[in-house]
């Protein structure tokens, strides 16, 4: 194998934890193979498995859990995951017969692939080709072997690696790079477009993209309206008025997703308002509480609740949920920080476990602050520096 | 509702357009309702119902073969889908109560959703998300009325309304401006990656994205190695070489595919050497005898052959399959232009209609032409311009 650039080699070095991750929960979950079976970058559980977001080729990835990997692609995309698995079978025409006689010679008794009725983290398997899958399943017998992987998926998904650590803080250092940037251009009169347009530039110039649909991210919300998943408009910002930012970028294929809020003081001011100031207290207050009690072995809705009753006792009403977890992309799946009700329960039940990364995002009218926190054994800890104050232009 | 936006005002058209034509095709079918059932953007058929690649939440689109419609999402989503359905349920809490009321209320026989075993283009619903589904169905005994909506959702995808057809265009005009800029930096010396690289910055500065993964978009190959799907690398260009850009830009959502080649000139040389010239020439000509073939009623393999055969009599091996439709995305999945091979045969067997746009994309070595083509009552016609000489530096 020709020797690897620089980025290359730390894509490999990344997916051989993620392989190690998947192989030891492979062992505790009594399960023989975890099959990844995509195509046209089809599975949201790619980037885990080979470190890219698309593989053109009809292709299937199996790791065992005594350790042993295979891949079955087109041969065009065999380059991209040599290296990465103990074997690449490059086929010319049909991934079926390699798949059928692999599994036939290694004959798993459990094989899990990647479907979920719930976490979209972890439900990449469309529909059509578990139909396809089974199909050839059928052929050889082996059509009543099959599970669902989400209990190894999800803590792969959710679970972060040190290398996976690394990347995220590096994305939110960018992003809180981009906030300081925004603080030079903010004047009276500059729009809410003004401000997406600049931090598109920024983000190009930085190398990085955004985490979700670049038409709402950045979103840019003044206080003349209400947030929401809208792009910016051509409100200005006023003497008096309060500007949102909603940012996540991607760099290494790993996401950010912070929020930042600034005041634009009128003429003579010195701060904020207090009812400014009030709102602002609250949000940054509101993280702390749930900082306070974010640690493993508690639930979702713990959390919430914590940030909740105390913007609730601050005489506000809280909006959706306190936060959910950020990985290769800004709403990464799995368990959410939400409250005990119909919409969010089934997502926040869940336990919290060493090394998720959560964001807290109390918004309350259009000020807010969103942070990105790691869970460490004790507790946890902000990835980059918390908003304390309102920034004053 | 607001007045809404020139970009808006087109999303809004262009899905006015798919509504009816797909309302058209369920008739034809014999199809009562078609359902996109999806999360988080998983549904690759969500930019033909609601214009845009992701909604975040667990959403319903349904159409009914008599011209009703039905958007439900959750309440944050409204905005978006608000005057593209005759209704818009915005739920607080889920998805499952409102739909089932509608189905109960419609009753519809059939009911057809977004799954495929080949054709990744329209094969949208996950499988947890089908699970998710008929629990919810078997409910109201519902479960036995579904059907894969592939005789709708192929040709709504494959074939192109009138206002898709402008953007295609107008994204191809954009690619061959990028074209142009390429030829004004080419000198001795300068690396794939340079021009990689001049290629994002412009892209950035006339506003549009790459059409497929960005690490491989454009792929930018010299005559130093051999074309693939692999980022572009340092080695340089030098008199003698010969330079390949495959380049796609998205734009309004929809994308083109094209590939140019450059000749860079020895001292004294006033074109490219005999050998380059014949390879250059064998390519566009057998482009043009895949044109001359193209029409609607026809297969893809007739296609594939009029070319292949050319290549083949001009001593040349011949490389994969001769083209793919383009859409929202560069690969679109649908019908192919490929050989009567195992790997080909499935995809390239079905019939050609008005309205398909196709790439023509004879790569030979490193040298190749990469053209757009829309599927016309008569024939076929070129999006842009074609490359008829290799362009000289």
């Amino acid at each position: 194998m020709a020797e690897l650039t620089e980025s290359e080699a730390l894509r490999h070095a990344l997916i051989a934890e993620k392989h190690a991750q998947a192989t030891q929960l492979l062992l505790e979950q009594g399960i023989d193979c975890w099959l990844t079976f995509q195509r046209e970058g089809s599975d949201v559980l790619l980037p885990y498995v080979v470190g890219v977001d698309e593989l053109v080729s009809q292709s299937a990835f199996l790791l065992f859990a005594d350790g042993a990997s295979a891949a079955i692609v087109m041969d065009y995309d065999a380059t991209v995951v040599e290296g990465l698995f103990d074997t690449v079978h490059a086929y010319q025409s049909s991934w079926k017969e390699p798949l059928q006689t692999l599994l036939q010679e290694r004959n798993p008794a459990t094989i899990a692939i990647n479907f979920d009725r719930y976490d979209d983290g972890i439900d990449g398997l469309t529909h059509g080709q578990y139909l396809l899958l089974m199909d050839a399943m059928q052929e050889i017998g082996f059509e009543d072997r099959f599970v669902s992987a989400s209990p190894v998926t999800s803590l792969v998904r959710q679970i972060k690696t040190p290398a996976e650590v690394e990347r995220m803080r590096r994305a939110c250092q960018i992003t809180v790079q981009l906030f300081g940037d925004v603080t030079t251009i903010l004047k009276p009169g500059i729009s809410e477009w003004d401000v997406y347009e600049y931090l598109h530039d920024q983000m190009k110039a930085y190398n990085v993209r955004a985490s979700w649909d670049p038409a709402y991210c950045p979103g840019v919300v003044s206080s003349k309206r209400k947030p929401g998943h809208t792009p910016p408009t051509t409100a200005t910002l006023e003497p008096g008025d309060t500007l949102l930012v909603d940012l996540g970028v991607i760099t290494e294929g790993y996401a950010s997703d912070l929020i930042r809020t600034w005041y634009m003081r009128k003429p003579g001011e010195t701060k904020a308002p207090e009812r400014v100031v009030h709102t602002f207290d609250t949000v940054r207050d509101a993280i702390q509480r749930a900082v306070d009690v974010l640690r493993p072995g508690i639930s979702g809705i713990e959390v919430d609740t914590a940030a909740r009753a105390y913007v609730e006792q601050r005489g506000y009403q809280y909006f959706h949920a306190t936060g959910h977890q950020v990985g290769t992309r800004a709403h990464d799946g799995g368990l959410m920080l939400g409250p005990d009700n119909e919409r969010y329960r089934r997502r926040s039940t869940g336990t919290i476990r060493e090394g998720m990364v959560f964001t807290l995002e109390p918004v309350i009218e259009s000020i807010g602050i969103e942070e990105n926190v790691l869970v460490t054994a004790e507790g946890a800890e902000f990835l980059v520096p918390p908003q304390r104050e309102i920034w004053l232009v």
